[in-house]
């Protein structure tokens, strides 16, 4: 069984992605949790990867680490649809993802992912707008040429929807205004059973990690303890 | 036959990548050229891909953004072998893409592409070696691991090594010491023929970038105009 090497679930966007993915298409394996921001989260990082990094998919005698990296080897190696088949859909699902994978800069910065809490709206600057407006229109495009057929960007559930997941929380936690069909999106995302799993377990941890906790009054909190 | 839109030669480190790998693999296509940091190049890019960003591929009614997205149409569309088929060897291969895709952030920062000039070495800064020292990582476990029967770090060029030639690229420009296992990959890319047609190319263009140009005296310039 394939073991996913995970960080925090409260916190880690880039570690929700393949295990939202693996979820979704049903592949069994086991998890590794390694708190963020630990004397030893680096070493026992390092154990696994030499990039020092999570996600890391470790399946027998192969090492993937990045999550866009992971999804393509799941859709190769474990047979799962994970991009959509019409080659159309396919080049923007792919071209989004990556888009994903390094852009979105300043809403990473200004809303870290922090399932454990809700904020307000306000104003969060111009580069955080464009962000969110960029998302609204990819979101906008996606679900009025490929996503007629389902709830998802292309309609079923694909790594893309898998990919933009961690961004997803931040708008829900942040609470940034949206159009209908972004709005409507966001929701079919927060409603799914397994990011709901991964919610539940990440509400019963305890860590905190203070860099990707904003100064800023929280309107709910969600966790048990901490 | 496709079209890929493009910035300068000389400055565009994302354009290179799709480019490169293209002319390696035999397919044939079209380019489109749009200068960086003209008053027009926002809205000549808005033209061909919403996200605004270059390299852009354009196969018939597919359009494809994002240097990694079209390296996996490349591969699946035009059938070339754009990543190692052993499975050990393609996970690396697209592990370390990824890790390109999003990092290498200190040195991509201080140390732009600039095949137009050459610099003397330099303490650069802790961020830069150790992006440095990462990529040597990569090169070496590679080339021991999946690399023995060619040049390459798989030994065949692939799409790993066209996401890291715009870094090579930097290697040289401002003279960065390497062992010898890295610097004869550097080699090995920079004598690639299809990456001494771009490099020509990029020599005779005119348009200057500031934001691309360091505030170093060069040791030689290579350009002719400009």
């Amino acid at each position: 069984m394939p073991i996913l090497v995970i960080a925090n679930k409260l916190y880690s966007s880039w570690s929700l992605r393949p295990w939202l993915l693996l979820k979704q298409f049903g592949i069994p394996f086991e998890e590794i949790v390694i708190p963020l921001d630990q004397p030893d989260t680096k070493a026992r990082v390092l154990e696994y990867s030499p990039a020092g990094k999570v996600p890391i998919l470790i399946d027998g005698s192969v090492t993937v680490w990045e999550s866009i990296a992971i999804v393509d080897y799941v859709g190769e190696v474990f047979g799962a649809p994970v991009w959509p088949a019409d080659r159309k859909a396919r080049g923007m699902a792919r071209s989004i993802a990556a888009e994903m994978h390094a852009g979105f800069q300043a809403l990473r910065s200004a809303c870290p992912m922090n399932l454990g809490k809700k904020y307000a709206a306000r104003d969060r600057g111009e580069a955080v707008a464009r962000d969110v407006a960029r998302f609204s229109e990819i979101v906008r495009q996606a679900r009025k040429e490929f996503g007629q057929d389902g709830l998802f960007l292309f309609g079923s559930f694909s790594a893309a929807d898998a990919m933009y997941a961690p961004l997803v929380t931040r708008l829900d936690t942040y609470s940034i205004a949206l159009d209908a069909t972004t709005q409507a999106y966001v929701n079919a995302i927060l409603a799914l059973p397994a990011f709901q799993e991964w919610r539940s377990a990440a509400l019963e941890e305890t860590w905190i990690v203070d860099a990707d906790e904003v100064d800023e009054e929280p309107t709910a909190i969600y966790r048990k303890a901490a």
